[in-house]
């Protein structure tokens, strides 16, 4: 599409935008993954770094909002342009929201450190952890390469992210009911757990958005619903 | 603003936008209201209803962009028109999250009925969506009139809802710890209020884009933060 532009300096402009989300999107990841290792490690001092990085991104989805609205209003684009520009303004609000899920991981690394939790729980975690990061990259790979026919791959990764999640919501649950010293570490972890989940649900508004981008079309709205946790009742265990 | 355009068909654009977005927000605060009605009474009816309902929002968001796209592309603005609009954007997509929150939350009231709540437990709670609610509600006011001088309310009342929640995780925690039995349907209604609080982010969220529409500023990045349950721990009652 930026063959199609006369004027270079607005095709810098675009691409001062892709770039500045690609950036995003790293250090979101990154940001993302440290909570996690904080949380498995009891690493004070990392939780610590991740809620100070989360800053950056605060400033970078301010700097997108700002440039966005002055190439709009200085080369007043049109179709594609202008969905790639209000494609910009939203996915940095996704990532944003990413990076804040990841701080909210790395808060709760001290109430959690308090509890000795079994080893598989944070395995789990991890695991769902790795599957939402790999979304995360996957999309924004899309992103970069405009490849929107790959795009299908997402609502299969959402789905998994789902049922992974649902597993480690019963086995904390499970853990709590079996001795109430669980129950405040368990309840972070459940939370901890939750935002890890809804990463995935980031990566996928993003890939809706690309799609948007890329063809002008929404993707179908009724997408195959998330988190089945509030039906998970677990009968007692009464020993 | 809209006194200035010669067009008059574009004062209908940018009112449509704006009634619009008053619309969602009617239907998002009833929405919320449902589900805790819903929860309180473990209504499965009323709940199922509110999921139903969340169809609206989500086409109401679409609609909302696909009408802001069509209006830049044509109308070109600049300055305060187009932030209106962009600002329509961002504020349609709080709303259709604010709805989101609302149907997780009427989601949990199968699996929290199943248990017997205190009553002091759903006093709790629906006072902290009675304070989201009213947060929500003048937020939209000040949208509906531009008075972005008593904006300043918000920040207040956001402490009012994160102190408000951490008092309720506490209480939760320690229904969780008497009984083992508490353990699932306390989780989900943790869960619920959670999303309550997030009701109260978004109503912030919304206040700093009409500050941002209004005054072409950004509000300062740092607001008092929020949640601080992540620090919550509880001594365990051996009992």
């Amino acid at each position: 599409m930026q063959s199609h532009h006369i004027v270079s300096a607005y095709d810098d402009e675009l691409k001062f935008l892709t770039r500045k989300i690609a950036a995003m999107g790293g250090h979101a990841e990154r940001m993302v993954d440290q909570a996690i290792v904080a949380l498995v490690n009891a690493d004070p001092e990392l939780a610590q770094q991740v809620v100070r990085d989360d800053a950056t991104l605060d400033e970078a989805e301010r700097e997108i909002d700002d440039r966005a609205i002055v190439i709009i209003a200085k080369r007043q684009p049109v179709a594609g342009d202008l969905r790639e520009i209000i494609g910009a303004i939203r996915i940095s609000a996704d990532l944003e929201r990413v990076g804040d899920l990841g701080k909210n991981v790395a808060k709760r690394v001290v109430a959690v450190a308090e509890g000795r939790q079994p080893v598989s729980l944070y395995r789990g975690l991890q695991a769902l952890a790795e599957l939402a990061l790999t979304q995360l990259k996957e999309v924004l790979d899309v992103y970069a390469s405009r490849s929107v026919e790959r795009i299908e791959f997402v609502r299969d990764r959402d789905n998994q992210i789902d049922a992974m999640y649902t597993s480690l919501f019963r086995e904390l649950l499970t853990y709590m009911m079996e001795d109430p010293r669980n129950i405040t570490p368990c309840t972070h972890l459940l939370f901890c757990a939750k935002n890890i989940e809804r990463i995935g649900d980031h990566a996928t508004n993003i890939a809706e958005t690309i799609y948007y981008v890329v063809t002008g079309d929404q993707m179908p709205p009724e997408r195959p619903k998330q988190d089945k946790t509030h039906r998970v009742t677990l009968a007692v265990d009464t020993q």
